[in-house]
């Protein structure tokens, strides 16, 4: 549909690579898209998350490359600000480059600056959207992002501060009413509940934390803003995990979350 | 992963059939999840919303009644408040049911009011998220979401106003600051782009309107929040249509978005 313009002759004479940049869902490997499981199935390279499955990265080719990429990959320094350099060389080469991000790409996790980088090389891309975690999460937990009667808006945010211009804190990033959806933010979880509580949320607010959605081991805690820190604390939720703040939470259709509501 | 109870025997000694609660996303059929095609692939019932297109029914086998629900299927009188009665009388046939919804079934779409009735009505069931159209929308257009220098949260929201209790104003569904995108609201765009420079948006925040977002027919419009209206009137958009709200606008990577942007 919306492609950049096709690969043309580099300086040297080679044919450039293409570069896919491709959102691998919440976990789950039935969750990608039927694109992305062709990007994957054409890929030379793919440069993946840290978090990527193995079930996940087996759909490439034997033979592709592989490239991890990530805060705890060994040796990669590119994480924070740029895209690893392999993934722009080897479409310098000619070949068909994946980078494979967890979630969806244009969502968190810089995938909009990444395109910058490789829009600005000159080379030949395409984006794949994935589900991103709170769809995974909602649809795992049947807890309903938005309700009729409860939400009519769903914000997601980070809990991390910005370093950039700026430093929106959280009051200003989310609004008074309506679902949020917190990534990334297991770690600052007291603070994350007291912001929003001081924001003018009530402590009652109902909040759903779910780590690993979507994967063999989901864990689902069901608390409050004024409890939820100790809960998850007492229950030891292993990261990453997102946080759902928000009346929809009451409203959630599954056995296990009813159960978990009711405990 | 996380299903409902199994299947049991009704009273009448028949087993029962299952739902399967299915996103179909945002138009392209290539962005189904796997795990979609699966559920369709195993339907002896599909009930869809109207705007589901041929191509992704056909994915469904032959044999399949198809049952279309929404606004304008002829007869329909259900869309508004309740499930369609057939998907739960077929279940209860012992039928396989998949209710085919655009975007993801947990955003908008009344997704979570359907899996009330469903659960409510004791029958098995399964959540399937899709790509919900702000997703698809970004990577068709190259438009991130989030953005590290511009943009620390997205709130999804609707320019409808709840007929439910409350009736949020869009000043209290979305923050201050972050990139907004509201599904649903081509016919209310002046007074939503107006409403949004009263709550405190700058009148030059860039906006862009995305018709068929994902579909052979997508066509993009970009202004601000004070031309808007005006762009999208005299370009004679159709819906249905997503408006993103936005510094992140300015960081479009594709070609044909630059060019929007630039003209």
């Amino acid at each position: 549909m919306h492609k950049h313009p096709e690969p043309r002759a580099s300086a040297s004479g080679l044919s450039q690579g293409k570069i896919w940049l491709v959102g691998a869902g919440p976990g789950d490997p039935e969750l990608l898209t039927i694109k992305a499981v062709r990007a994957l199935s054409e890929a030379d390279v793919i440069a993946y998350d840290e978090l990527i499955s193995d079930e996940i990265l087996a759909l490439a080719p034997p033979h592709a490359e592989r490239i991890p990429v990530g805060r705890r990959a060994k040796g990669c320094r590119y994480h924070e600000d740029k895209i690893h350099p392999a993934v722009i060389e080897r479409a310098r080469e000619g070949k068909t480059v994946v980078r494979l991000k967890g979630g969806d790409p244009m969502i968190f996790g810089r995938g909009g600056e990444e395109a910058e980088e490789i829009a600005a090389a000159g080379l030949a891309f395409e984006i794949v959207p994935g589900i991103s975690a709170a769809l995974g999460a909602a649809a795992a937990t049947g807890i309903p992002l938005t309700h009729r009667e409860e939400a009519s808006s769903v914000t997601f945010a980070t809990a991390h501060a910005s370093s950039g211009d700026g430093d929106p804190k959280l009051a200003v990033t989310v609004p008074i009413t309506g679902t949020v959806v917190l990534y990334m933010g297991l770690g600052r979880l007291a603070e994350t509940a007291s912001s929003l509580i001081n924001a003018g949320r009530a402590p009652s607010t109902p909040v759903a934390v779910i780590a690993h959605a979507t994967r063999p081991t989901q864990r689902l805690v069901i608390g409050t803003l004024e409890t939820i820190a100790e809960d998850v604390a007492r229950a030891q939720l292993p990261a990453p995990a997102l946080i759902v703040v928000g009346d929809v939470v009451s409203r959630a259709v599954t056995a296990e979350t009813l159960l978990a509501l009711a405990s």
